[in-house]
């Protein structure tokens, strides 16, 4: 059981990397950084990196999740963001591939679980349209307790659970802050169980809570182990020297990489396809932690891109090979697949097919990942690989606590709050303003400040 | 039925986007690279544009198609980057939303789609250990008829069919260039139908050929109307006059933003879940297009980065608000999504969710693109709109010519060949070395001048 970075193709100036001298000289920068953050979280402002250790939590989760078991064929999740991401990629990473489309026996009996995490009319009527209502479980989950595309797609659920005769308490979970929103003081009106995102942990962090282990335990998921896994890299990163801490490393390297090198864009990359949807959560949780202004207005914050190997390598490597000199990739490579799949030998005089048999796609997706870090690092394209030894409950929690860490540095890092997100306020105003939202008169005004369309601007 | 671009919101030096001046004086710029793409494709060289009215291809794709109506519940695509980032757009926007979940009678007797994109051992062994081969029709589908991973996952299909006493060329379809790679010559061999990829028509402009249109055709998809919407935007551009031409808006808009404004990253934004795919497709596009070498060895290349709306202002809109000012956003809205869902009028007291009732799930997803299109613009970020009348064939066709077109106009601005792909080359001889292929020797002996990792650098 271990997770290990190996990041020698970042170092290095003549290859494009970090100088070997630069990144040990940023030792103090982390100690600091490590230092703030630290005091975020003993003065109990940030506690995703506690809450893992929480039994009372994990108690409710598993006491809830225990008492409706074997009652839902489908779970839906109504929840965008981090309300979504999370659990969609611990189901992508730890059920067995296409889960939704397997045989309620091939499924052992847990649940289907889908994400309503648009409010496009033609998914939900479309989904609502296939779903058995009395052998559906909405979780609606919002950390605010009032996200407008998750109160929308709650409504809808209301009345449609309301008109199929079924109790809403019977059919409905909240997952939400304790202490703000509307859907605290709703679940008692109403008689539905309301589980805790605590104050401390925000909606991008939140996979560890009920957010993603509530869905996790419904599908027959090890949300103990995934808890234990987050818990021990929490703390392996206990340490404030930065080359023993690995979400010091990673943190470090991608803002040298950043703020001295022009490395503006981080590519994430697993080469794997349970991971798949990794990327999808760590975009959300990088670019909307970093993409900041810091105090002195400045706008700062590298842009995740996500990728999957080996898939990608026939879309995104070409720009990453030529392309301008401003990526990291983040490889994620996995020792141990728990199977593999032997290439048969056959069409043996045919070039293009008789040197892959004998071979597995096992072997066949590693050698890519490591041909393409490679050719990458020979090009002086900077890149590193994290490595886990499976992909199970233990290794993925683990996996997430040190990209949640990796963030919460960097934010120290470049000096911006990693918790917060201002700048999606000012849409958010605008559109309350054009729904007719009581007191969005300023934003009203302020959106008919807009130019209108120009119609010479149009084609 | 129009598609139609407001680009308001990209011009305006004060508010970060294009001085005016500098727009307009853009004309000739624009003029010869329209010359130099028209030049391609009267010289036959590049073919994407012309096959949509290839009469001959269509019969071809729509004979194998009705020849095997109805005799397969599962279709899946073997093949990887172009060969099924296409189809797969094309069944996410132009079939009904879940279609793989739902029932055999839902889908109206039409299969189900399923592509492996990947060589995972895990998906590949999940999804044949599921499928009824016998009622399974694979489509190997590979420009140049040796793909490594599509090659291996082939390997394996043909294994298993014999296994199961199935004859193969009852099983399986090739689409692949006629001039060139093994598809071709085991095409004869197997007695398999083989389907054309004509030769100027490379792996990521080929969706509108067989490698969308066939499957898009077993679904039941009406690929008559897909061409000719396709056909329709291509006569539309057919103006050497930027202003007129709507690829040539999108295309000069982005490059200038790119290479005088540094808006790098070309953030691809629709707010419809049918065109959710379409991203994909378009950073394939976009990336492996111009992520290039000019001529004078400078690296180029704007980096396309896909988004979801609403979805992702909850992930990425607060970097594209307050993060680096490197970036233009595209959004695609939808004029009529065919239906609507009405938000009820509930809790009317509660103040967060008082204001949706009445209102409907269209109304909100628009509003979201138009607050945020808005607030962007405030901000100084630059950003324009593809409007489409529906999602539908013709309009889709239509997308896609577009984005097509575009992207060929872009790599004459640039100064790049948009068609080729010359920086995958050493990662892939890489791979084959570590595979021992023969004829790798040279790349092996490259290999072994890698530094081997050094375990200073490693976590």
């Amino acid at each position: 059981m271990s997770i290990r970075i190996d990041y020698s193709n970042m170092i290095g100036g003549a290859a494009g990397g970090i100088p070997a001298e630069e990144w040990m000289s940023s030792a103090a920068a982390f100690e600091n950084a490590h230092a703030g953050f630290t005091r975020l979280r003993e003065g109990g402002k940030v506690g995703f990196a506690d809450v893992v250790g929480d039994a009372a939590l994990l108690e409710q989760v598993e006491s809830y999740a225990d008492s409706v078991t074997g009652r839902y064929a489908d779970v839906v999740i109504l929840g965008i963001g981090g309300s979504a991401l999370g659990p969609v990629a611990l189901r992508t990473a730890l059920s067995p591939s296409g889960w939704n489309l397997l045989s309620d026996d091939a499924r052992g009996g847990f649940p289907r679980l889908h994400a309503l995490d648009n409010v496009d009319p033609v998914t939900i009527a479309a989904l609502l349209g296939r779903l058995a209502l009395a052998k559906t479980l909405f979780i609606v989950t919002s950390k605010s307790g009032g996200t407008a595309e998750t109160m929308s797609q709650f409504l809808i659920v209301h009345e449609r659970l309301g008109n199929a005769g079924l109790t809403i308490a019977d059919h409905v979970v909240f997952i939400t802050d304790p202490a703000q929103g509307a859907l605290r003081p709703l679940a008692a009106t109403l008689g539905v169980t309301a589980l805790d995102i605590p104050p401390s942990v925000g909606g991008r962090f939140s996979v560890l809570t009920a957010v993603g282990t509530l869905p996790a335990a419904l599908l027959g998921i090890d949300i103990r182990s995934l808890l234990e896994g987050a818990a021990d890299m929490a703390r392996r990163c206990d340490v404030a020297r930065a080359s023993e801490n690995p979400a010091g490393v990673y943190a470090t390297l991608q803002w040298l990489a950043d703020t001295r090198h022009g490395k503006r864009i981080n590519v994430f990359m697993p080469y794997s396809d349970p991971l798949r949807d990794m990327a999808a959560w760590f975009v959300q949780l990088w670019a909307e932690s970093l993409g900041k202004h810091t105090a002195d207005g400045e706008s700062v914050g590298q842009t995740p891109l996500p990728a999957l190997g080996a898939t990608d390598q026939h879309s995104q490597v070409q720009l990453f090979m030529e392309g301008p000199e401003d990526k990291t990739v983040t490889f994620v490579s996995v020792s141990d697949r728990g199977m593999d799949v032997r290439i048969p030998h056959a069409f043996a005089d045919v070039k293009e097919l008789g040197y892959l048999g004998g071979h597995t796609l096992g072997e066949l997706i590693d050698v890519e990942q490591r041909a393409t870090a490679g050719a990458l690092a020979k090009r002086g394209r900077p890149n590193l690989t994290i490595n886990l030894d499976r992909v199970d409950e233990w290794h993925v929690g683990g996996l997430i606590m040190l990209l949640e860490l990796a963030t919460a540095y960097a934010g120290q890092l470049y000096g911006v709050d990693a918790f917060d997100q201002p700048g999606v306020e000012l849409g958010k105003q605008f559109a309350y303003a054009l729904l007719g939202r009581p007191g969005a008169d300023a934003a009203r005004k302020e959106w008919d400040t807009l130019p209108e369309p120009d119609s010479r601007w149009s084609v």
